[in-house]
């Protein structure tokens, strides 16, 4: 019998319990992010590998940022900014706020350094904690300082995924955590679980929070439908790359073969191929790829292809929303310090699909598009979601890199459709 | 009382009815793509102006191709080709019929000349003519000869927006039919028809030729919503530019409003402002911009931007294909000649909405994603339509360009959201 | 022994002397230019494979505008354009004329069509012969009448080498003029003639029509050099690719192994590798490469990468020039209708370099630059040269493709190093 | 009387004597590149803001490389790399050592980290000094150090330049040294001097150092002309940029005014009017252009230009290496610590140039390119000059950012005609 690995779980430094009042979750985001930076020089802090890509830097400094101009600016009695010029400086894309340092320069700024950064963290740490002393939490500040402190969890996933992406194209393939002890566990095999269809819920009810993405809860109507228990693994994957998965046209959407071509894929992100065995860059080094975990770092192109491949399809979200509604959210996320997915562990539910969250964040066939009576938020925040929806897909579940408690049924994270340098994998559906 | 003008129609040379038998209908239309070509040079029919459009004399040539490669090679006894070289040659996309001469290269091929193409088409014509000749209409082969005279269609449409996209990049600006002689009529206003919405049906029934991105037929559910009787003017575009619609970020989708940055959009495709009026390049030569007449060559964005600077949205391909379930498909199409979008004529159907056929194809806010259960036919022309199922929107009721007798509710146009070059409009829809 | 072919010459259909007067000349290249079309069709005409090359009816509509823009609209009585839009639609680049129709679209006009622009000729050749009867020689007027003549043959030339690429992209590879009768000859062999170098003059002396950039006549010192009696051959080259000339960059200049890697160069232009022998795209359709011809279509860097893997170098152009002086203008001009470079015919003039003139332009080590006291002349025909005095290097000698009549010892031409699609070659030199 | 500033100069720390023995040169050389990055955080070093420069942390890499490949691996008993990636990962262009890291991506690599590279130097110079002690000063590798301790001269103009690039696309314009302490001093004015030409020598004529481009010494035949007594200074700039020097397409080689156009150039680089002044980024932060001082940062189309609009032209080479023969090299160097142009000092020589050497490489009319008789070195080393000459122009005198024992009359710098970020300016010539 095939055995497979898990790893030792260790705590991520600084990893204080996210639950907790508003000011003990905002004391604890903040300082897991710096906890994420921590092993990390100025230099690895300042690049900038490609313009989808931010220097950590910049996202300690934007998060920041977040707080001091949406709440700080707006509800400290006698606000002075930290520094003028950060208001153009870390300013992502809003564009009611004002001026935006362009995105691809981000990696030319060497001043502030560092220390500077984490200076101005301090300062703006130190104001929100006065600010928190007896806010009252029904107050729109209290509710941006919630919608902060969830923007800083997605931003410490890109600390992840775009420190990897940097650390790739460094000829040394440099580890961000050098050892990962594994351990033997048994293999997993997907099976079909059948769903009946009908008219269904999806969106969040409310009552906790949530993006403005994930509503309004909303009825839908879904055909019966199949969706496996299991995610697609790096072993599936393998099969389709040696029946020539990357070379036969007729599997692949028409942009999706183009972008084949155009940029010569053979395999996932950060495979290499050598001497026949095929490895991959994990932020703790070269590694050989893992058949029992589940495969990452593919497009929606690559999943779309593998699914059509595989006689089956990707799944709508709201398939997948229905899939798991009324499941434990648990699973293998930053908090386990694995930074990579893992082979399935225990048994599932019976009935359930298993690694629903956790390990990759999964590919739906759905464009990312507004829900029906979806409305976007007045002022600058109000471009936090909604003017992205074009051209990108929906991918749910939450990943290796996404802390636990930022995870919901109903959250829709999305990416466009050659996006591969997240931790995306996929689940298979098809037609009951 | 301002008044608006409306043309006298004239018929297409060559404008033959598509109705009829199978053979009289592939007669119709290989005659009437021919007649299209009549007024122009072998220049004119040579030249491509960008990769998304083809030459005139392609069109002509790939049309022909498909009933060669399709119908007469698979079915035709001792079939031998025209010239092999143009398998290749005018093979546009399909992957499974083997190599393709680069679409961005197409306007590089001078030689088959015109003339040339002609006798390849007037070749295939009379093996068709003889294998139409007692086929049963039941068989695969006419099966594959209806697509071939729609699929024709579908060109017809494409040779004049491309050819108008070139003659629009000769600074003389010439026209493919000079005279265009307009009378005045009186202006519509667009009102909001309402719908209950519900689990309603969508998708062809059957029964007729439809494209296979049509099917199945299937249950949605609809919330209830609103939608305008009249599509979007060229009137309401012009105050959406006064009122500074392409200098306002916050209007639109942030891909659009990069789109509208590097592309130094200031209007819809073809316009230009001399002395502070308003002119656009059609088919007849430039003209003003007629404020009573449908909003034309605008992209997804633009489209999408403008119905949030009016307090609404665009429907989805569903809630249009509700709203229009049921009426006459009648409008002004290419057999009318004008080759523009006019104003309404005559009085609407009260409570039902107008122009949905014909004009300008209308923008929905769906993305062209397969129907619950479609499958791609098996060979070749499966890569027909689902290939194309990614980064592409819907847009429905076809348009001045289109021939009449080729549109049909249920069908399914599409194209990326920066396109313009097609007559593509708008219709509003809101939340009941 | 291996013997060569030569072909049976003929003449080009239309070529009268270049010989005359001034009247005479203008007919007789007026007339060669329209020769030159004559097998083309309107499509051929209209085509531009790439933003270097031209449509040929753009060249004869180009070279008509140079002289009813230099000579009628300044010295014609009552001048009235043919057509005002033809100002700025044929101008090529002299900013003093105004406007310029953008270069990379010249194949994107389909009107004027054909027809027209060959009615535009004749409008003009009509004033032209009015003008000329009478006119002074030594008028301001004959001069421009002159410059206008030796500008049309450089747009013969160009007429060629433009078609010629634009049918190299067809998949199909027609040929310009399909036969190519060839005979036998024997191959020469290359040998070193010494020269003693010293201070000498180069540059035009006046008397005859040379354009500004040969003048002004003027000493350089050289030093002792010897230069090969005969160009590099294509057998010689074939060697080079042979012993991996494409793939050592210690053979190339920065610049040109750059080229060779970004463009994926393995041999010269137009050259295709099947069954394991090289053929290369002629102006008579595909042919084998003949070892015993000039080789053709190499940039400045392979030229200069050969002459390093030979021990060698290319010759400066004052080098060049005096190797060349005193000898006579003979060779394989356009007049021989081969278009396609030939080996050396009988016995070369002991003590001298054979095939100076035709066949190929020789490739000089000299960049284009001002000679000492180079004046650009007033108003827009000082244009003409003077201002692409940078980035180019010199070519000397004329080719298969240059008239007869154009070519002189000190005849400069330029082209950027990367330049393959005039009939470009080279003749080794080296420190005596 | 209108008077300018001159800086109080004080001393560059670190910068020990360039002179002395080959080990005290290499000891004091090694010490000033150190000295130069001392004032930048480990950002400051890492980040490259253009494929053009490097990252200061490669700059240090790379020179201490040049000697550890070139001189200890061949000729240390018992060589070890230090890391036997840095072979790679600092080798900038030399193909016979083996692979090369792509110059774009040197702003990827966050480790080694700067104290990595900073130990890298420590360890390469304890063998060094091991190996330069007792090394006769005629052996090969003696030779090699000395080309090293150049080579490093060269690169230590590279970090101020390239930083300075880097620091001018932050938006907060950090200074590098901030306070910059000038004094008044009275503008000079530039009067022409005459030379007689005739047969010269030019090239270096041996017994010191010099690049094998410097060779071998020739004579070359020069025309009478006349050179300015001084660089054109801001001040006349200004006037050009006034007289509309940036919008006047005859003033510009064809290939100056499509880059002029294409980048939207209006003034030197690192220029910004604001309220109606043009400011310039120093590297003391913004400053006001300052009319006395030399021209800076203009690309050789610019330098071309200008001189066409004063009815000048650029020296050749060779005219500006016989002005300056027998002169002292004296100037406004590294050493002043200014790091930018200065107004000149003190009287002149009479009837000789001034400022020929500091303050800013002067272009020239000439291409780079082989001196008759230049052969390129065997092995890497000869891959240090020659395969660049090609599409570029020669620059003389060095820069307020050259150390000053590096520059010769002989010195030939070279770079593409539309590069701007080098200390780069011009002085007048113009025939006799």
């Amino acid at each position: 019998m095939r055995t497979r690995r898990h790893p030792q779980r260790g705590t991520v430094a600084g990893a204080l319990p996210d639950a907790g009042s508003l000011a003990e979750r905002f004391v604890a985001v903040r300082a897991r992010t710096e906890a994420l930076a921590k092993p990390l020089s100025p230099e690895d802090c300042a690049l900038q590998s490609m313009p989808d890509a931010s220097p950590v830097k910049w996202h300690l400094a934007h998060t920041t940022w977040f707080f001091e101009t949406f709440v700080l600016e707006r509800h400290q009695a006698r606000f002075r900014p930290f520094d003028p010029a950060f208001r153009v400086l870390f300013n992502s894309y809003y564009h009611a706020v004002g001026d935006r340092h362009p995105r691809p320069e981000r990696g030319l700024v060497s001043r502030p350094d560092l220390a500077n950064v984490l200076a101005y963290r301090a300062h703006v740490d130190h104001a929100m904690h006065s600010l928190l002393d007896g806010l009252d939490p029904a107050s729109p500040a209290a509710a941006l300082v919630e919608l902060g402190v969830h923007h800083e969890q997605q931003h410490q996933e890109l600390v992840l995924t775009d420190l990897k992406h940097l650390f790739s194209r460094n000829p040394q393939r440099p580890a961000y955590r050098p050892s990962w002890p594994l351990a033997s566990v048994r293999p997993a095999r997907a099976k079909w679980l059948t769903h009946a269809g009908g008219v269904v819920e999806i969106g969040h009810a409310g009552g906790t929070f949530a993006f403005d993405n994930e509503s309004p809860r909303h009825e839908v109507l879904v055909a019966p439908f199949e969706i496996a228990t299991h995610p697609v693994t790096h072993g599936d994957f393998l099969a389709f790359i040696e029946d020539g998965g990357y070379r036969r046209p007729e599997l692949w959407l028409s942009a999706g073969w183009d972008t084949v071509c155009a940029e010569g894929w053979e395999a996932p992100l950060y495979w290499e191929r050598r001497d026949g065995e095929w490895r991959t860059f994990t932020l703790h080094g070269m590694a050989p790829v893992d058949p029992g975990t589940p495969a990452c770092h593919v497009s929606f192109y690559e999943a779309e292809a593998f699914a059509r491949w595989a006689g089956a399809r990707l799944p709508t979200e709201a398939e997948w929303e229905v899939a798991a509604a009324g499941g434990k959210i648990e699973g293998n996320f930053l908090e386990s310090g694995a930074f990579h997915p893992l082979p399935p562990r225990g048994e599932p539910d019976p009935g359930r699909p298993a690694q629903l969250f956790g390990d990759v964040w999964e590919w739906t066939r759905s464009d990312y598009s507004p829900y029906p009576g979806f409305r976007v938020a007045e002022g600058a925040v109000g471009e936090y979601n909604g003017k992205f929806m074009c051209g990108q897909y929906v991918l749910r579940g939450g990943s290796c890199a996404t802390p636990a408690s930022h995870i919901r049924p109903t959250y829709r994270n999305f990416f466009p459709p050659q996006a591969r340098w997240q931790f995306s994998g996929l689940r298979l559906a098809r037609d009951a």
